[in-house]
């Protein structure tokens, strides 16, 4: 993502640990996008009636990744105990998303994806948050 | 809001504190639209070079009330931890942003008000974090 | 809501009509909360099957209303065309989710209070598109 | 972008030009992540001043580039005309955000990166708004 290029070019010293802080920036709005497109795939689906939960969980992930994408991505007068608290809320998001899109990994492709994804954010969002005191 | 009435004619049983959920639902999108304010009224004011960690608070707060308020809108299905680290990150960042506006209060009106919002909404989270285990 | 108060405190010149970007202000953020609790009520209904196109809509309104109440409520540095461009956008949303939720009025009351939400929404985002050139 | 594998296993027909529709998730998400950065940059910037009317735009385009996104990204019941007024209002966004940040090209590179992003985005947007209707 050009996000990268732009922190490359902030007038800002970067409070946090360069590649971790990639990492998690980019998994987010990774996560933000797929959870959207899980929640609609699943409300596709011919079994929609059994991927309620999913589709509620997706949706929470995808909210929650998108504000926690933005403000991981912001490093102008950053508060670390926001950041460690966002991070925090969006791995819970991604640890319950995760979960509940592996128990339909075996019928539903999308869901196998999404809960990688949601695997990947949830770890890049705890290795930041490890950072910070 | 409208939205209370919604939750009065949802076709599952709401598994929190009804008070305290209206409460928190209103609190989220009223701090949501009022750091969204802050943040704008901020940058066009002559002073605005001493505003700038006030402006950066306020937008991850908006962000993060943007957000919750939606979850904890959202009945069907819910995830109590997912709930509750999100309520805890959003009293985080209003925790952070009410006193960054605090600071300001006396020569900014926005600010006395936003932290004003900030504060109610930082309690309303805990309070409903309080009633989930 | 507060951001009444927070846009009498503004220190820009307002630009537009304060009556109507009031109504507007409150209109989106009451609409994207009840697009995101019927939404949600839908998923909950037994019969969401056949309530997949109106989920689908009140995401789509509800991501609009988020956005362009946030955009409604900035006043510094206004530039009226992206403004126009957001109310035309919103109220393309409310109507195509109005009229959704008004087919399944007579058999769920959240969609009759979504649609009356979504068709009030619509009105304030073309009352004010109306007055920008 | 996950999203991509995410929509080649949707269960539903897609009713878009794919490769258009691929370029506009991947810009409108990226576009969101780039004016994020931006905004927050010009505020680190000793020149805050003057970038006042830049942050505000990068805030717009942030704030609709991330709905849009979602909207496009969503493939169930697709409403055509809520689609074309959301990519519509997405490529004003775009453009006046990309004249402002070209404005400021030759003393900030991140508002250099950020125009060419922002370019790329609105064309995009209009590319797929040619294809409907």
């Amino acid at each position: 993502m050009t996000v990268h290029e732009m922190i490359d070019h902030h007038p800002r010293a970067i409070a946090l640990d360069r590649e971790l802080l990639r990492r998690c920036i980019d998994d987010c709005f990774d996560c933000a996008a797929t959870c959207t497109s899980c929640a609609d795939a699943d409300l596709g689906e011919p079994d929609v009636q059994e991927m309620v939960r999913c589709i509620r969980l997706c949706l929470d992930c995808a909210d929650l990744c998108t504000a926690v994408g933005k403000i991981v991505t912001r490093q102008t007068e950053i508060d670390l105990g926001v950041v460690r608290a966002a991070v925090e809320a969006c791995a819970a998001a991604c640890l319950a998303c995760g979960d509940e899109c592996e128990r339909h990994a075996g019928h539903h492709e999308h869901c196998r994806i999404c809960a990688a994804v949601c695997r990947r954010c949830e770890q890049s969002c705890r290795d930041l948050a490890a950072t910070i005191g």
